[in-house]
């Protein structure tokens, strides 16, 4: 659109009667732009191995025969699946998924936030959260972490006392950092929150690239009943375009969400795909030690670069520091390859893609800041 | 579950931080039981034809090997399909669409719903309405019909100047009652929000079943650029299965849902599926005119039994009088036919299926009434 066309645009929808806090907005999204090396949005860029897309599309042609249908509304065999996957003793009264982790928090927030409620999250965290919160108009407390983005055990607990949330999001590894937050934090945010009955969500979307010594909150699950781990297929299962975040929390909170889920909210595509993915769940996890392989490059080469990259859990680097980041950006576009400026001054994070991707982003970086 | 069991759960769920709107309630949706014929959530009870099934397959397959990376956010192909197959001028910048019809209505009370806002809608009609309405915290505001359902172009309007609702939801053909509404009511109403910018809603999803005299009030929405009609491929087009729901409007409607929709809330199998549907048009709307005569031959010989069948745009009939409709329900049910107990008193609702079906039916209730 040219500027122009913007204009009329936004002046026609501001006509109509859309609530007071969508005024002003632009949809939310990256660009999604033709580049050869996209590593601006996270995914697996790994493609999907053969197994897996044979058996995806053999699962479909035999649900789609019985499409007429509504689809189980419980999806109870992919919730059982998801549940052996996760260990820990979970079944599937402990699962419940969604289209997308999105959706997945979406409720959760429907359930636990809304009108005179506030959720406490603590940036620069998952940009996705303070949209979420404005969606089911719940308000969002924007916490606060240490320069060097970390965030203690202590300074999270007071900050639960001081602000009282109902909800609190914990992204581990966040996004877009990279850095998993340890289980002490965890622990100090739901043991502070137990007076204000608050839901902890811990947002482990990343969760499969973690460094060896790094700890899922999984293990912290049994006995705290409002503790929520939220997990997805899009990144580390590489199945980002099927659209499945999934968590596991108390049989009660599930319950909760079971309220505020739109009936058949999960098409019996969607679980057709999702369940014969997930017999094949080695092979879709075979690429991830290549990944971290590749983001460790990363971040070893940007430190010799001179760069300051943050210590990664995940399947990106975020790093920095620049006087003009936005710059940068656009050099490595320009040299075909898209990364994100996330709106961070002064970084920009990248996403660990496969051994040539990754050779393909250095080798421009080192162009655009003359290294 | 038990009543133990149950009560054991309700306990342990209140302990939870429901919100208060959503305390005592149960799930929605109809009981998925085991039943030989399934005549109670208004699905195209004939099968998916061979060659669409094969084509979902095909499509999904293909698709499958990029499922790796995230969906097109704009499902372009899809908004010109779907376009296209509507008519009336319409182009993929006057469609929109999401995983059913319940989410497409829940994003419109997002955009312009929600606190100090309130919906206006006529039951007895479809009871997912003041759910949605819940669900993004907007006040119901349950309009009066009369005595036999029907709503006239003055009442409706009259109803909307005395309570200045921000939304209405029109449902045209109407469920549970199965008949439309006249474009006369949805001008009326149109032209009594005008001062109010109230968004106005006409929910069409049984409309392929409409009589022949019936018009869609898609006629309508040239220069009306409030007015939205919503759509579904869950019931002439018996993809119920799929979850795609789908709206005409304006383009700056779409524009506003674009602002509350999650990003890549359709996946790509979800697309693929649906595209390879709509290029299958003709055979899948093949059964329709089968279904008619089963919806036509059901209310005559309810007719013929002295029970009084709605007029019926819709592939289902509403019918009384009973005593106890309850009962009447339960003596089909243990007949192998389970239909739908609306919760209307007296009265009662049935999918048109195959003419098998319906023969099944009719039999069972002949039994059971002893007529």
């Amino acid at each position: 659109m040219t500027n122009q066309q913007e204009q009329a645009s936004t002046t026609a929808l501001e006509a109509l009667p859309l609530r007071d806090n969508l005024r002003g907005q632009s949809p939310y999204g990256a660009p999604q732009l033709e580049v050869q090396h996209l590593l601006n949005t996270n995914e697996n860029t790994h493609p999907v191995p053969q197994v897996v897309v044979d058996a995806i599309g053999a699962a479909v042609l035999d649900a789609a025969a019985s499409l007429n249908r509504y689809p189980d509304r419980e999806f109870t065999e992919l919730r059982q699946r998801l549940a052996s996957y996760l260990g820990h003793g979970l079944t599937e009264d402990n699962i419940w998924a969604a289209n997308g982790s999105n959706e997945v928090l979406q409720q959760i927030l429907q359930a636990f936030g809304g009108p005179d409620r506030k959720i406490l999250s603590f940036p620069p965290t998952y940009s996705m959260y303070p949209l979420l919160a404005s969606g089911t108009n719940t308000e969002y407390i924007a916490g606060i972490r240490a320069d060097d983005f970390t965030l203690s055990p202590e300074s999270a607990a007071q900050q639960v006392k001081d602000t009282q949330p109902n909800i609190v999001f914990l992204c581990s590894p966040n996004n877009p950092t990279g850095t998993a937050l340890g289980l002490d934090v965890v622990e100090a945010v739901y043991e502070a929150s137990q007076e204000f009955n608050t839901i902890v969500v811990v947002d482990e979307a990343y969760e499969e690239f973690s460094l060896d010594t790094t700890k899922s909150a999984l293990t912290l699950l049994d006995g705290r009943e409002r503790l929520i781990i939220s997990r997805t297929m899009s990144k580390a299962f590489a199945l980002a375009g099927a659209r499945v975040g999934y968590l596991a929390t108390s049989p009660q909170v599930t319950d909760a969400l079971r309220l505020v889920r739109l009936p058949y909210h999960l098409s019996a595509i969607t679980q057709a795909a999702a369940n014969a993915a997930l017999q094949h769940v080695d092979v879709l996890l075979a690429t991830v030690d290549e990944i971290k392989a590749q983001r460790n490059r990363i971040v070893d080469e940007l430190r010799q670069m001179g760069l300051k990259p943050a210590v990664s859990d995940s399947n990106f680097v975020f790093f920095g520091w620049f006087e003009d980041a936005h710059a940068i950006w656009q050099g490595l576009l320009d040299r075909g390859v898209l990364i994100r400026d996330v709106g961070i001054p002064h970084h920009l994070r990248v996403t660990a893609g496969t051994e040539e991707e990754t050779t393909a982003f250095l080798v421009a970086l080192r162009e655009v800041i003359g290294a």
